[in-house]
């Protein structure tokens, strides 16, 4: 008789805190040993050479999500977290997105039924508060929030989402009383119609004028004013996305004064820039890089890599939102030739947002190994009430790891990755640092480049309260 | 035959980053394994219903250091190790103190004397440079860095110790090159000697006056001055023993400008406020509170506790400084009682820094359990380069344990405490929480508020470089 | 033959930048001449042991302004200019208020007549835009600043004046075009009215919650998007009113980043809190001091003076808003006593502002002679076209003076004063400094507390464009 | 029989705070009337087209300083005069430089006697403390500012100037108790110190190492501790020839606590680099740049202007401190061409000063003509204690004057300068705006770039207290 299901022997385990050479044991999906030089299992992997890390944990996703009228999301269930596993993941966390007229609870059904039997690895939902009726606020969340949906969403632009001062103050004193946590997108919708049309009514309208229409400026006063609603209520706040040194800086300010303001950040806004969304020639390549908030300078890049050096932000995240450059007949969709505001707002990310973060930020130096597990893995899994379940290389936690090579030099490529988008905005992107194996609750889902588990291994996770949410401050 | 020498059986192991039910193993005085049901071990502490920390780490004491003609610290290595083990400590880090005339690496020689054969558990010494000369900066310490002692400590007041800026620059420049890690004491020699002679001049004399003689303004102008040095250098800093929101301000100011300054509090200054240094109807008493920084006010305490909560602090420690407050015939020594300047400079907290921490912290729900534990033990090893064989429950770490009660309500009481000082500023304060076992290397060393262990079996643990001050920034 | 028609003889005049022993000659009703020792004049005044200053100028008042559907405002333009001038005033400038559904010019016409014939000293109008039509963008506004109604105000809050973010930003960029100023209303419509529902279904509904309804947070927040508002158009902008110090430290940020942000002050927020809410007993009393933003605490008090005393505020107005107290049966109205959210909304100030400033201020030390001009007369002239005719003391300007008593000690009370509320919020509140006699274009029209000019003296004046708004920033 | 000595006709006359058409009468050297069409007088200058301005007051010049051993400045106290005359200047301010082992009163009457006879316009004299003995402290400073000497310079660098804090710390306490007010050179001595060895060790010698060697980390630093000292005091601060955004910073930050200080800036900083240091092909043309604190980047440059056009600063000087460039056989003297550290620390700008900020400010739309007048004029006269008498254009103040062609174009050429200097910093710099005529005391002492005056016309001017220093804060 064995005494594990799985070992993986030999590997350099790190957790957010720690380093230490051991084998992990796991039983029934869960590690239940750490150790010097463990017993007999049914399988070993050698780890030899690799770091052996909780999971990867994507807190921002979008997979067949509603992106508008006749606009396809490229990703479903099965090949976002097909992409997720590869790039290194066990968990990502997507938007049960609430369309107006649309019931909440609907919302869930519905998109629950996307994801069953679709998934490769773990998957919980936050809920995108669209439609904040009195049903919603007084009925549906509370029962949600009981049932493990304990985040949720608001928008402060876009068309179909966009909630007002008044609803936002509304659903933080929902989120207040459930003691759920409200993420933000914190840009102002106002401004940039006022901006779109500007640039339109004078024919800017190529891909590159997208980050003209949503300057830093909007982007600031939206996190300012959130944070104030946040106060006045007297709620936690997760701002995510934050791409500028201006909206960085007002987080900054919240934090000093002892607001909890907590804050996400994204690959993209460590390696990309405006210049990006120039493409080729004033082609339509720029349009591969449209996205909200739009990549800013270098200057801003700067301030983000100090806000994740500082602890400014608690979580890295995709935002994966992938859309496919060519729609129709192998080209940009027409409307969207015709002006940026028609170009699909997002770009893919799942899959490379690990080695993106390791090789810029470990290899170069810039953050220790245990950092990078707390970036992108356990601090999503405290913030949103997933731990001790998620996030850990702890006794009893579920075996949700990735064995990682540290020096393998990789070049990010499109004809190298999974998710259904059909570029990537980081082609050619050279990486040190690569994801081998990938561990879903015991068991191997992804390995060397190619996906190895089966649809439907995955499954939606209920979550608890968030600590920051349910209780007085920590460190999330 | 057993697989363990001692197995923690059933307690919740908490880490840095985590925590889980499990039993930790140990052979050989390190720890080998965790597990959710490890096999048989010679000995076996049941620790259900306990939580199992790593032991505190105090990277900030004083131990039978010089303190000026006729003055006697009240703790030897023994008294002192004894108290640290009893409150929940494995290590602690007193300092070689440096006197002016006298070569570095006598001064290490001589203080090691002092420690050998006395230790009930594990100590390393940080350096204090008094005097550095051309011998000091070109040879002593580079040697001395090589042989582990890689922490330097300069102050910027006291007359036996103040170092010019020149010579805080020279340091600083060789702590560069070597790789080790400065810690300043931040307070301007000269405005408090303005201050004191002006005092003294109009005839406020007493203990309460030692707080005017050195207010925030102080303090504030010296942590700007020392961050502006190591920003010239380009050199990382610890800034020990923050008191005040005004110095802590110039802190948060260097790091948003991503400036690799760290920053330490005590006890003291999130519980004392300078109206104890009144003391009883004027009467000395308030000489017991006497230390430098001064406690400040409510205001400044509310914002370490901001500091604490958001990560401006990496380190919580004692800076036990031990005097016996009836030195001379059962009272203060008759220079003191002339004037608060001869008021020996130091308070003892040692044995009751963890407590204070976890009950004004974890049990009032300001910090996470995750959140004491680095800021009392994971992170000043990480910082001193004692990590991972201290600091950690880890497989391959030192078992250095605490067992710790969360629930158990005690009342701090000098004659509960093993220190050599005759009183405790802390008389009286109530806690909940308490260290129950706290083991060294495997060997149980205090039970249940007695010492257990032997003198001799704690030792000088030599350490690697700070990982801030040898390679590239990262989370601490 | 004389050399002028009047002669103000031996005073020490004080303009914004200098003081002089000298007297001043006047004809037609401008000054001609400042001289050592002027010649002869038809009639001359004694101004020896007072100062000689410009006329105050309040560049914010309320007068005669629909306020609701029964409320009737205290003052009309008779009254208001004759307690103006009783003041120390020589220039009011009441605001145009457009009601939505209502063209801009016929509002300008219909306020016009109110004025017409009706006021003891000059008058100017700011143009309130509560319904941004395109007509009214398009058309209307470049006829109007043309026309020398050369500053917009726009309102954050208020059912009836509210403009959202679009509106806003649309006002800003015609501004922009036509070189106009924009004064800006700043407190958050929705939060208020958030917090208003709270307040009242939870029944707290006495006049003192009033100000917890509008607390720092909400001026705060809509300070900083007027701010960033401003920013995106690249226009600069006039804050009213601030009466915080959170408020406050937005424009001083804005202001070092190099914005062209100006902000004004009142009397009530350097003199009253929001205890003077409560009332005596939690009677209705409170409903005299229920204005908005609400008086604050004290520690805001001493950060707004800060601001007058540093150069961050360049106006001190009254934001005179009269109303009576007992309006129905010597009572509060009715339905004010239910709720505060129907207290009339305003306090009356037009004649107790300068003694306020010059009693606290100057009379105190904190604030210098000239200091005292340029907040209370000179930067209200340059800021809204004004200047050089108004504001000044200088040959060629109108001879808009006021010969002020600084030693005279005087106690505010109702029975001395001439506007039309039935009290004033300062009964009792005891000044040194007062206004002797005032002068409007070489008339005396206000002379030892009583009016002694004509109605009708007064007309209205067309300004030029504001020097901020029309070309690149000075010092206003 | 006339009414005046002297009319200035027809002149648009600017004061710090108005502007008027008026003529300037004059008896006896003081204006006793401004008119708009005065009387008969025995000279009549025609000022059509011109600006009539306060004449210039540089608060900020060296003149015949003892500048160390073998060193001479290239001015004395007749080219100086001559030089500011010519570029419309009334009045300097130079320095009573105190050398180490002299006493105080000793130092002024040296100094007084270099200046007597050969002023063509008023001076005034600081006291440069260097060596606050006792004596210095008690006699002999109590003494000096009863005579009218109310502002004491201190440095915190420099070899022979240099205080150290306590040093710093006594003479703030001299100046609270005698109400004078104090100006320091902000750069740490130490800090310098430790560059400037480093950088000559490394052989990087050239000039252009002056700016490496004085990095404004520095002047950062310097600043805060003046700023602190000056706070624990309690005393206000003059902080003179403020360099970079680092350190003005630091004073906003100051100002926004409440704390009076003051700061200055030169035409250095707002128009030259450090890469000016770098002269031609690195040859030593460099040296004509090198002042102290040296010229930084434009992003500085642009924070400057920011704090000229905001308050920030209340004065702009010329920090004039004149050398020959080709002191030896027509080249840089030898010892100076061997390390940036022997170049002759200061740039010659007396006469250089007002044409540049009025073209740079006003002509250019950053500045009022009555900013101008107050930063050029005003300010100095009333931090100084000189005003009402000079600074003004006032009844009864000195008819120092300077008439002003707003439009005419310049090209800076040292073959047009009067200064003792064989080089101007600004060689081919174009300006618009420019001094035609300089009235000192009523008598015209430089028209169309020459010297129409006498030496001796000028003299010592015995100054008030600054009300800043001896009363409650003020608009300076």
């Amino acid at each position: 008789m064995t005494d594990y299901d799985l070992k993986i022997a030999g590997g350099e385990v790190i957790t957010a805190a720690d380093r230490m050479h051991a084998d992990v044991g796991i039983v029934a999906g869960r590690i239940v040993a750490l150790g010097a030089d463990l017993g007999e299992a049914a399988r070993t992997i050698d780890a030899e050479g690799l770091w052996v890390m909780p999971g990867g944990i994507d807190s921002h996703v979008h997979i067949a999500q509603y992106s508008g009228e006749g606009i396809v999301m490229a990703d479903d269930f099965a090949s976002a977290t097909a992409a997720a596993a590869c790039g290194g993941n066990t968990t990502v966390m997507p938007f049960v997105l609430q369309r107006r007229g649309t019931g909440l609870r609907q919302s869930v059904t519905d998109y629950q039924a996307l994801a069953d039997g679709n998934c490769h690895i773990d998957v919980s939902f936050h809920l995108i508060i669209a439609d904040p009726t009195p049903a919603v606020l007084g009925q549906e969340l509370p029962a949600l929030v009981k049932d493990g949906y304990t985040s949720f969403k608001v928008f402060m632009t876009y068309d179909d989402l966009v909630l007002h001062d008044r609803e936002l103050l509304e659903v933080m004193r929902v989120a207040k009383r459930e003691q759920a946590l409200v993420m933000v997108h914190a840009e102002g919708y106002d401004s940039i119609r006022f901006m779109i049309d500007h640039l339109e009514a004078t024919g800017q309208t190529e891909p590159y004028f997208h980050s003209e229409s949503r300057p830093d400026i909007v982007e600031r006063e939206a996190t300012h004013r959130a944070i104030s609603h946040a106060q006045l209520v007297g709620v936690p706040l997760m701002i995510v996305h934050v791409s500028s040194q201006a909206a960085m800086e007002q987080i900054q300010w919240a934090q000093a004064k002892g607001l909890e303001v907590y804050a996400e950040t994204c690959p993209q806004y460590i390696t990309l820039t405006a210049e990006d969304l120039r493409g080729l020639n004033m082609d339509m390549t720029g349009a591969k890089y449209v996205c909200s908030p739009p990549p800013r300078t270098k200057t801003d890049q700067a301030a983000i890599w100090r806000g994740l050096e500082t602890g400014t932000f608690k979580t890295f995240s995709s935002d994966h939102c992938p859309f496919r450059y060519d729609a129709v007949d192998g080209k940009l969709n027409p409307q969207a030739r015709t002006s940026f505001r028609w170009v699909p707002n997002g770009i893919p990310g799942i899959e490379t947002r690990l080695p993106i973060l390791f090789s810029e930020g470990v290899t170069k130096g810039r953050l220790s190994p245990e950092a990078f597990v707390a970036l992108t893995s356990t601090n999503h899994a405290k913030l949103y009430g997933l731990h001790p379940k998620k996030g850990s290389i702890a006794v009893g936690s579920d075996a949700d790891l990735v064995l990682w090579d540290p020096t393998r030099k990789e070049t990010i490529r499109q004809d190298i990755l999974h998710h259904g988008a059909d570029y990537t905005p980081w082609e050619g992107f050279e990486v040190t640092g690569w994801p081998m194996i990938t561990i879903s609750r015991g068991e191997v889902v992804a390995e060397g480049g190619r996906v190895v588990g089966r649809k439907g291994h995955g499954g939606h996770v209920a979550r608890g309260l968030s600590p920051v949410a349910s209780q007085a401050r920590g460190d999330a």
